[in-house]
């Protein structure tokens, strides 16, 4: 393990952080709210730490994948740290554990919250909040390769620790100039989006933070009702968002005519829009009883299904109220996620499509055991070591699950409400059912289970072993 | 497909239904039961149907894995189907849906009921509902290959696609000795069983039900309480006996030194063990404010352990009122299921072991990826096609849970109670919790919600494929 190329990264991290940090602190002075101070201190210590970090150069520039996995994981939880910071400092959450639990959850654009009144919050801490969506839907990571100087073999390393999916594809052959694409489509959309939500007549500091809350698949809200309170139009250009952002961003990179292929040939997405567009179907029939009219129930399907597949969270009603069908599907979609690629969380549609795959071609080895077989995506044959890896993956996200629904357990609360707390936060959702359905929140865990809750937010944002590798002694060795 | 050799086996397979089938008529005869007139006129009509079938000997001798499959499942079907005629027609479960429910449960050794008043039925029936229990534990194929002269290359398919297990190992060369093998085993330790509940003070037709229900890990009791009602000396014996039977049968061969090996090293029991040691000493902390003392609540901890882990479903105490640390451990335990090689359900000790060393080896990947890295069980190291089965068998399950609980969606029941449906049947325990708890039953669910449970059953029973590729068209073309 190459401890001091950690140090530095974790330098240019903190480095970062405190420079997103300002952002709160102009929003402080807009609105002269005097709770700004502590995004300003808290972004001081940020930069003077990472400064003096940065300083000192590595000696060794060895460094393999799992540096790369290492560096991702305790930057996620070091950023975290100083972003829960602020809360503590002006009050607004002023326990520690409820600060850090809001901030992961932020980060890796959960959104499940431990606030009971979000609109009790200063307006620099909410838009804090939001814009950790932002940061954490795109990747801090993808943002620093994107904008600094460092070349070497780590890029790579790092981009793949950080990024969802059961394989990275590098869009251009350099890793930095790939960064840079993604960030500028993601800047671009995000901006497209506040526009025309303004342009809907939101006001200006709603439409930034839930733009920022839809880009990052995130699903913090400033109002305690979420987006059940703006207008039918907002809720459609909210609805649109999330499943963009949610889509591979390589098939934004294919429509701007940059690289070769053809969007519509995408497997994962003609998968992803195929799920989408039945689900919509059947949940707003089956709660079509429920609302003055089909359009109505449509909307409202269609956005909880939006926001529930792209992992974003975001609820315009209290679907823990629908029928057993609409919350069984809704439960499913949690599972699913959205592409690999995208901002959104969960399993992801390519490799539950993989998994499919696997399934078929298993059952093949029965009809005809000695055919060979390949696992083919988009019509290329996938090699062995991702197949057996989506494979390795759904059994470790599965060992997980298992292992978080005993701890939470000593809660003693429903069974549904552990089960959906774990698979909203795993799969970075937000809002589960019952107790923390979209009315409710997660502030009744022990903290012992918010510490497991805030570990499954990062284990699912970073898909898995980045975050377990931190728990293996081998890892941790000078060699 | 060889379809007259699946035409020739499944008529042996109702030849000796029919002989089983003789049973109740003799339990009927002793207390002068008219019903059992119903069990000899279908063990006659499996008679003649089997005997004319049976006459053709099948031209074509070759024979594939998947004919194996396909048999099986079949069979299962066909066996079920005539297994429950008696009950319609004799008028203890008139409704043909429910009567073929029950059976399935009865052969699948599920032991999930849609009766509300067990007592209200015949002896006879009783007897024949424990009974299935028995034959469906060890496996109808196991029997028909001990005792037929059926020799050819398809004995190994059609043991491999009953028995349980991520690999069948036969005990001695000839799949005919193996069987008679396991069988006398079996018989030997039902009888034990018998005799030590009659020696303890259960009454006679008591001792031969529950010993089925054990040996079988089914299930099905001849009271509305369940095991709950007996003394706690009879309560420890089949406490013990369930998990002896959950025990992987090869560990007795080798114990009864026929075999090289050494039963302490066995990696797959010392888990099994370990696991159930575990659980029982949280449970017993957990719940000891519920009872008397201690030894109460250890004795209520182990057999719901046991009942679970070895997939039986006997009750001593309504396990749904306990906290909801006890209730998830045992819905936890209802996944992981007994040993393979045993006659209980469950994904397997063995499975869930290699699954644990495949999350250990991809994180491997990781910390050293040019090495290389082989899966051992047991000191040797397990080929590539059982890993990757394995984490197949896994995916599988997950799809198929999954769909169902979809469909049973559709009920509008709440989802803890089809969440534990579809588990307690999936993995052949019987009872759930909420709706389908120890002191609930299965007859709320609609006719659709109970043919998805029935699937559920044989698909876990024969471990997901032979029933899959029931459903598979290319599994059908003649060639």
């Amino acid at each position: 393990m190459n401890y001091s190329i950690i140090r530095y990264i974790l330098g240019w991290v903190l480095t970062l952080e405190s420079i997103f940090m300002l952002l709160p602190c102009v929003v402080a002075v807009i609105y002269q709210e005097s709770a700004g101070y502590s995004f300003l201190i808290v972004a001081l210590i940020c930069f003077v730490l990472g400064t003096l970090i940065i300083r000192k150069k590595p000696k060794n520039q060895v460094y393999f994948a799992r540096e790369g996995f290492v560096t991702v994981a305790l930057s996620w939880i070091v950023m975290s740290f100083f972003g829960a910071l602020p809360f503590v400092i002006n009050g607004d959450i002023p326990n520690v554990i409820n600060a850090l639990f809001e901030v992961i959850s932020g980060f890796t654009t959960t959104g499940a919250s431990i606030l009971t009144d979000v609109e009790a919050l200063n307006r620099c801490s909410l838009f804090w909040r939001s814009f950790t969506h932002w940061i954490g839907g795109m990747g801090v990571f993808v943002f620093l390769l994107a904008i600094l100087p460092m070349a070497g073999g780590y890029n790579m390393h790092l981009m793949r620790a950080e990024s969802p999916g059961p394989s990275v594809g590098k869009l251009v052959p350099r890793v930095k100039d790939t960064a840079k694409i993604l960030y500028l489509i993601y800047i671009v959309m995000t901006v497209i989006e506040i526009i025309l939500l303004l342009a809907a007549g939101m006001p200006v500091f709603d439409s930034f933070t839930t733009a920022f809350g839809t880009a990052g698949t995130g699903g913090f809200g400033v109002k305690n009702s979420s987006m059940a309170d703006y207008s039918a139009q907002i809720q459609w250009i909210v609805t649109i968002f999330m499943i963009l952002f949610g889509v591979n961003f390589n098939a934004y990179y294919i429509l701007l005519g940059r690289h070769k292929g053809n969007v519509f040939k995408m497997e994962e997405l003609r998968w992803y829009f195929g799920i989408i567009a039945v689900s919509i179907g059947i949940i707003t029939f089956n709660i079509s009883g429920m609302f003055e009219n089909i359009f109505t129930s449509l909307r409202h399907s269609a956005f909880q299904v939006a926001s529930i597949i792209t992992t974003t969270g975001f609820a315009t009603t209290d679907f823990d109220q629908w029928p057993q069908l609409s919350k069984t599907l809704l439960v499913i979609l949690m599972f699913i996620g959205a592409c690999a690629g995208s901002t959104g969380g969960g399993i992801k549609v390519s490799r539950i499509v993989i998994l499919f795959k696997t399934v078929k071609q298993e059952m093949g080895y029965f009809v005809h055991p000695r055919s060979v077989k390949v696992i083919k995506m988009d019509d290329k044959a996938l090699d062995k070591d991702t197949v057996r890896s989506v494979s390795a993956f759904l059994v470790t996200y599965v060992i997980i699950f298992g292992v978080s629904m005993t701890i939470l357990a000593f809660d003693n609360l429903d069974m549904t409400s552990n089960f959906t707390a774990i698979a909203a936060t795993f799969n970075n959702i937000g809002p589960g059912l019952e107790l923390v359905g979209p009315t409710g929140n997660f502030s009744m865990f022990s903290p012992l289970a918010k510490c497991v809750l805030m570990f499954d937010m990062l284990a699912g944002r970073l898909e898995l072993y980045p975050v377990l590798l931190l728990f293996t002694p081998s890892v941790w060795k000078r060699k």
